[in-house]
């Protein structure tokens, strides 16, 4: 049976991001993973961010979220300053160098979910500690698909708490070198395979410019990232990645008992879902922060993936 | 009109490698790049290799090509030693690291093709000397399809005769990190985009693990490296892919006139083209050196191509 809303639920960080890529530098622009993700799955499905920022963050970011149809009641306004995260990348754009975080704010971040929010089917634990995520999740009355995203950090360092929480989500995203950390294996299939054991029967692996890979229980499916004569700025294509992707599965209204029972019909969606989550991580890249993203089109969007599914095809 | 001849000429080393993988070390096995690309294209139409070997070279091997069709009338043999390759690869097995190149027999390489020879209208340039990939090239009577490989080595110290090879080429087959070391481009669509302009209409990017990317006059397409659970020894896959993306194009009985001036049919043909080329190169690391080439079946081939294509399959 099908779920009858289609809301989206995401716990995750708002943000200034202080960052310089080959292409330029930034300063204190708006960022954080709820806010790319939000934006992203906002093309496909109503959203609400749970969150903190703090009293410099911009009422007017806030206010264009809105009408983007994000629900921001449950972005805290605590004391003191937003998460500041400040970091670089090299040529090699895969990876960022972090320079400094200044968590502010978000130390004592212990969000309580309103009566709304805790009826969200979708669920989108963003990387943050797994002790958080965990709290979130366990507010959430009856969720349909929880998908989470982590990272080095907590896998080494908050490795028992992170384990508690695979084992119930049903979809992990997460980047190459950290599915090898997690999975301690180099190949990313067997990688992919040993984290199903630890709960999520679906794994998604981020590969930056070459893509994504899909590990279902049933096969695996692998489509690169949408080739780009320049890549501006790859801070937050692994949130909208994600952002796209629950915001497909929740427009098609996939249930838990489509995931667990009914392969076929799960296979085909969570491919295009991962095609979504490409084509939308390709457009944030292009420019600095969530630009792009806040002045995507539909016809963009739709433009784009057709171009990606010709990329892929073989012709018979 | 297509070619009435579906033979494909090679010249490259016939080789000893001795390596290191993570998966164990090898010491003088047979290898070499005329070897690798004769094996796989082999799987799809006739071939003959001009190359050279030293006294020490077994004559069983050669015996072993001929039982596959492959022509090995023009693999001169010369008073010396083989050449011997000397490699290892880390945890990241993208890239050779070659520890020492023993060139012996190769070094005084010079080829006089035969009459047949001559006659071959598939040309498959390996990644040697250009001014001996053009001295073979000019002998040629009546090429149709044109293609090489080159390497770092060439890029730097033999920039003005490569030049004067790609001009002449109809495709390049290269590595990511020589695409941009010979266009002095980071994207890869923009270093195809400078590549092409310099000769050749068909750039292939070799990506190692995330599979290949192919670069024609109207378009692009992104195919994925098969997924495997262990790469045994990357050596010899760029050859593997290049003569399985050979072989089929002899077998579809490609000519020039189709390259130029059928899009259609080209983007087709050259698709299936890669996609048979990803799928050798995944048999190849699967063990070390030829081994699994060697032993290869066509039954096990078309298993695999249809895994492949239902890897990257997008359901209606």
């Amino acid at each position: 049976m099908h779920q009858n809303s289609s809301e989206i639920l995401t716990v995750g960080s708002m943000a200034f991001d202080s960052l310089r890529t080959p292409s330029g530098k930034v300063d204190h622009i708006v960022g954080g993973s709820a806010n790319y993700f939000s934006l992203a799955a906002s093309l496909f499905a109503p959203v609400r961010i749970v969150a903190v920022v703090g009293e410099d963050f911009p009422d007017d970011h806030l206010k264009l979220l809105q009408s983007k149809e994000i629900n921001v009641d449950e972005v805290e306004r605590a004391k003191g300053k937003t998460f500041h995260w400040v970091g670089e990348y090299d040529r090699n754009l895969n990876e960022a160098k972090t320079l400094s975080t200044h968590l502010n704010v978000f130390e004592h971040f212990n969000p309580k979910l309103n009566a709304a929010s805790k009826k969200s089917p979708y669920l989108f634990l963003g990387n943050i500690n797994p002790g958080l995520q965990m709290s979130v999740l366990d507010q959430i009355e009856n969720p349909q698909v929880v998908a989470l995203d982590t990272m080095n950090f907590w896998i080494t360092g908050e490795s028992k708490e992170l384990q508690k929480v695979l084992k119930r989500a049903d979809i992990l995203s997460i980047n190459e070198g950290e599915a090898r950390l997690l999975s301690e294996k180099e190949s990313i299939v067997a990688a992919a395979r040993v984290i199903q054991k630890m709960g999520p029967s679906i794994v998604i692996i981020k590969r930056g410019e070459y893509g994504a890979s899909l590990f279902t229980p049933d096969g695996v499916f692998i489509l690169p990232a949408f080739p780009l004569m320049q890549v501006t700025d790859p801070t937050g294509a692994g949130d909208s990645f994600a952002g796209a992707l629950m915001g497909y599965l929740a427009q098609s209204l996939v249930d838990r008992s489509i995931l667990r029972n009914n392969p076929n019909e799960r296979e085909k969606i969570l491919r295009h879902a991962v095609l979504a989550g490409c084509v939308l991580a390709s457009f944030t890249v292009e420019d600095f922060g969530p630009r792009k993203l806040i002045n995507l089109t539909k016809a963009e969007y739709a433009k784009r993936l057709q171009e990606m599914k010709n990329l892929v095809a073989i012709p018979e």
